[in-house]
């Protein structure tokens, strides 16, 4: 087994220079760490809470943005398609492209996402159960594209809350593809704060060692550098310069869970 | 406040035929029973459980097909729409679009079916609080589009279940919209036969009734001659012959609701 | 079908003169809406949120009030019961013995109130489904007893929150055993003030009007005539001076509910 | 911080020797683990799904067998109490009381437990919040006794399911109480039988880990040599053949957390 890989960047691209500080410095954090890093980062917040919510720098300059964090860094990137036709243009660029969690059903996205022939991160619906990812890998999958992650970000519970099923790691392994943990999604309070969702950063490295402890492939964890000014994702990031400690302890975890594997 | 309205149809559409047959019958039931009617089919189901399920005649012929049952039935149709694109097409053909559950946060869909300057019946998200729903309504009107529909379906409660929240109905009703109510969707069980949605029809007219005493402007309940041969939804339709039956029962309670306004 | 029968009074019992006030105001209010009449309170709050909640008047004072007003207004009394012990004790005095929803799976409780002949009614538990209710009655009628209750009060949603799936009434009909809405309780937010449970008053109309038009046996309204002076579950109390208006109301929709029931 | 205790045994007493044999092995298990080990059994299961599930050897002979295990096996033991009457019999022969979830509401036998002087275990409600704990915990303390436990094991998500909400831990912990992770309930699938309760033994090790790497003080996991034939839990429990390979793995897991403890 592979060590974790870290998938982290700022929700959504605020500036070129912006993306390469943090992604030169989550890099060299994962290098310290001994983990695998991918910048990610949105080029456009699609699905705001309220109007008004900034949505980010766009496809075009998105995309040259990512290209840069790319080629200077030399790390992989991923972010998130909406549209058929994004799926083409993004998969010029990126390593990965990211199914959000509510599109995760609709057909012709995951299709166009599969025929790129890049990586496909899928999240898992807030209304999906895990055995209900199978059906979801499927449909990329007959495109004759494996290379699939299932990626667990909570589950509604109640309004205005999500829960992450610990046993959604296992069972969504099953299926033989990667699991990663977005461990900053699954404690967002969805809407909680009327024109935007608020956040529990506090519980993140809790999501994020549970799920290290199972031996998933990856985590996402946001990171900024001043999280209460993030245009977006702001009350569930984490600050960055805590991001070398948190990746120093969950390595430590994942070293354990992969020489110790459970069988479920 | 103006009798009942009754949104229903097929979950999909088979054939012109098939179309005719069923909206020239409900048109009937709703004229007899003194409720207003609305066609409504889906062209294509673009969020099918599993890549194998049906989705369609398709956007071209299936406009044509709800432009026929318009003008030989003489009543106003709904259908969804997935993607930008398609606002501006059906737009040209239906009265009221419909936004599903899933797509209710995608701001750009839902701009781009307020510009069509029809009316827009958007599903509450099943992973979104009846108070979430005027941010979802205030994307809608910034495009000076204020012929918002707000419809209830089922929020996400544990796996594969769905329960219908009464008070969400009021709740949204507070916003001065018109509310409907989904029996048909608040019935199903998401995922709940491995391939394919399950879901218990025999609840449908718990929820219709439910809900049409507590007021609301519409009810949608799919129905179909044979509900077990339908493609899509059929564990959740009616049966074409009982309609008749259960809208004779509606619209006296529907009667009394809206004699007895409540006020919450 | 028998006309509606509302189980009402304050949540806990206060004094005599206070429970004799409204016990008299109740029974006339259903005389004069046609509705059944029986008077709800009780002695001891066992389950407050926390040690400082005040807990009522105790068993032996509490019982002598419930039947003074059940000889001086000659209404049935009902009480809810937290021990073996007190089941003998109160079913001396009341005409229904009532099994909290904590309490809904304590086999020796539903033994012991079973025994004592009196009709039983039995709180599903926030963390029952419906279809877990026949288990439970079962208990009850092994002692002979079959004059049983099955009331509806609500189901854990996320955390502080509940939610009643009007699904269950009719599901919990199915047994033959009459059924009850708790329309004061399944909008309470269990814990939802720090040190005690919040509500939402407003929305228990609601719930009782979906449940009288689905054609349930009773309903289980709290009253006060200052709720917000009240020991207990003063946010989803109704005052007093609105209970007319509400049983007029709810007995419009029960008269066209049992002239049209419903056949789940 | 001290080492990781295990709470084990089958679910409820069956015969002293099968007692003793369990003791003896479990025992063995932890010190060659570097565990601490408590014996667990119920001497009543008072909360059956239904009447015949079986109910154990009752308060007399099971507090007998209770008292021949500690000071044979030489280690401590805890059973639940249902009744204040209980609280003080049982007081006189275990170390722990545990309060089960359906009762952690209920205040007189929180002081009645309390007022022992020794330990309590109190189960979190499935319907309560981690942050409605520390109003649990202030009715025991109140009694002047702070040995005071607080468990997970699973909240309500939707019918007949329960979910471990791993936040809840940390949250818990934060009254300053040790904190007991219940792998095995959290599993269950209450009801899920129709006549009793289902569950999902592959997932109870998932959940100890996970606890186990926040830095639980203790975790609970009954276990029996034939789960299959358990007259309660079977379904969830532990096969006694794996507990060895189990807490040898779940001991690394606890060093790990201990030397690099969570700060929430």
């Amino acid at each position: 087994d592979q060590p974790l890989t870290l998938l982290s960047g700022p929700c959504q691209l605020e500036s070129r220079d912006h993306a390469l500080m943090l992604a030169e410095h989550l890099a060299k954090v994962c290098a310290d760490a001994g983990a695998q890093y991918v910048f990610k980062a949105s080029y456009d917040k699609a699905n705001r809470t309220s109007l008004t919510g900034k949505r980010g720098l766009g496809i075009e300059e998105g995309l040259r943005v990512l290209q840069d964090v790319r080629s200077e860094i030399g790390c992989p990137v991923i972010t998130d398609v909406h549209t058929e036709e994004q799926c083409a243009v993004a998969g010029e660029v990126v390593d990965i492209l990211q199914i959000p969690a509510f599109l995760s059903r609709q057909t012709d996205l995951l299709l166009a996402a599969g025929k790129t022939g890049r990586a496909i991160n899928v999240k898992k619906g807030q209304f999906l159960a895990p055995w209900d990812m199978p059906n979801v890998a499927a449909k990329i999958a007959s495109t004759g594209n494996e290379r699939i992650l299932l990626c667990e970000r909570g589950t509604s519970f109640g309004y205005n809350t999500l829960v992450a099923d610990m046993r959604g790691l296992p069972q969504m392994a099953r299926t033989g593809y990667p699991v990663v943990m977005d461990a900053t999604h699954s404690v967002q309070q969805p809407g909680g704060q009327g024109g935007s969702s608020g956040g529990q950063r506090e519980f993140a490295p809790v999501m994020a060692r549970c799920a290290v402890s199972l031996g998933v492939a990856a985590v996402f964890i946001e990171s900024h550098e001043d999280p209460d000014k993030a245009p977006s994702d702001g009350p569930n990031m984490i600050p960055l310069d805590r991001m070398g400690a948190l990746m120093t302890s969950l390595m430590a975890f994942d070293r354990l869970a992969k020489e110790d594997p459970l069988h479920v």
